[in-house]
């Protein structure tokens, strides 16, 4: 299988690193707006030669589109004019119903499969790139009635050689679900670190910087190339995820403004739940499992 | 050495095993208001024997306070009363300003030295005890021209022997950095895993909950015994940070509001010098050389 990276960043390079070690891949041709990265991907042996972008998607057999997600948006109709009528195209970035609407209307676009597999770290560029990123990971697939089966079919046992599970939505359920798993995170730890890079006494704070603080910021170091765009495209649904964040922190504030001890050890007993729920503990989740099904169901 | 702990928990089981593979420690005595806890630290060979708090501090060289920190404001004085003339207290609470208010004209004050190990993991009880939780963390040492000289030294030359550098500070500046560095990530934490299980679908997401989300909600996780108290105790402060934090928060509400992609794309080019000044960039701590150098010099 002859495989295309357009874009050889993290996911991008890990990916190509994972499908030339499960041998899904036989040959990566690498891609890439940036001379120097494309001669470190070839470097590092995640593509095999660096090729324009014409030549690239009209030689695979799937492409992969890795660039940040508002370059997808204006990379996308372009390749599916320029692949041949047998090549799967799929995406992996983290936003949906922009990407979507992009080619809606685009001939072939049965062979385009929106797909955001769910992993990633906070660094960037091909030397970021790992083997095993996505080992044991959820990979969302968008729209699937959209894709013609074949290349559906392809795709899915991509990610199943990659060891991804997979779950089906439409676009506008993914960019929902994703602003409240890991748009807000993001959010969340670009906040905290501009709030403690704003304190007075910053430097000792840093100098003190214990795991739960490093923890909790580590998100914040990912880079604004591919952030800003994901936070533009899915501006709505991320709004309405930091309002509900916010109110959940005022709760917090109230509690210790009002000194409601009880309300305050209600509030830490109630977050305390998440445990159970992300490890492994599945009673919260029998109970919506019908919703669950239906999604990761065709 | 003879060693009380007084709370086999997380933190005071983690020192204790430190302390008897450093060999600082040549006997530990075990104190816990929990019978049950007591007796699996005595077979994880964390206490050599468990004792009434009376017979410990009595028998002790020092005696380390590792409970929640409510409960070391009423243990404290309790204590001092108790030990020999000779012997060193320590407690080891996230916050200081109440616990030493409460011994503060105590007799035996000068016995007793406020610390606060920076470490820490989101479990708890004496089964989450592990080896090595301190190395090269910092401790900050409070009010140490309170402590007579011998104890002082002495308790430095445990935390050496921890593998701690040391940091004094006054009980306020310890209280006021420690609510930016340690229990704002812990409320901003708590608060999202509020916000995430209120949501109507959690179930999908929670299915869905990458590391990135794993990795901003570890701390959420944290004992509601441990952490009520310190938030209550550190209340005026946290207040203070929650509201700068929620500022900063807004600020990303407004650039997607205001459809400011400009102001967005600031936000988090800001947050990313994080990166810097956590992983040994140095740059930034040369600002306040003078206040750190001030602080870490007693």
């Amino acid at each position: 299988m002859k495989l295309a990276v357009v874009g050889l960043g993290l996911i991008g390079g890990s990916m190509a690193k994972d499908l030339r070690r499960t041998k899904f891949a036989t040959e990566i041709i690498g891609v890439d707006n940036n001379p120097e990265n494309a001669q470190i991907a070839l470097k590092l042996g995640i593509a095999d030669r660096i090729e324009s972008l014409d030549k690239a998607v009209k030689e695979a057999d799937i492409v992969i589109v890795a660039v940040p997600v508002d370059m997808i948006v204006q990379l996308l109709p372009y390749i599916l004019d320029h692949i041949s009528a047998s090549t799967t195209v799929i995406d992996v970035g983290s936003t949906k119903r922009e990407i979507a609407e992009a080619v809606k209307n685009h001939p072939l676009r049965g062979n385009f499969v929106p797909t955001h597999p769910m992993s990633g770290t906070e660094n960037s560029g091909p030397m970021a790139a790992v083997e095993h990123l996505f080992d044991d990971k959820i990979c969302i697939i968008c729209d699937q009635g959209k894709c013609r089966p074949q290349h559906l079919a392809l795709v899915e046992k991509m990610y199943q050689s990659l060891g991804m599970p997979t779950a089906y939505m439409t676009s506008d359920e993914q960019d929902h679900t994703t602003a409240f798993i890991s748009h807000l995170p993001h959010a969340t730890s670009f906040a905290l670190a501009n709030a403690v890079l704003a304190v007075e006494d910053r430097n000792i704070i840093f100098d003190l910087a214990s795991a739960g603080f490093q923890s909790t910021v580590r998100l914040a170091k990912s880079s604004p190339q591919m952030w800003a765009p994901i936070f533009w495209q899915n501006r709505d649904y991320i709004y309405e995820a930091l309002e509900v964040y916010v109110r959940h922190l005022e709760e917090f504030k109230e509690s210790l403004k009002n000194n409601n001890y009880e309300r305050l050890s209600e509030l830490i007993v109630n977050a305390n739940k998440i445990r159970g729920v992300l490890n492994g503990g599945n009673s919260s989740l029998t109970k919506n499992e019908e919703t669950i099904i239906k999604l990761y169901t065709k």
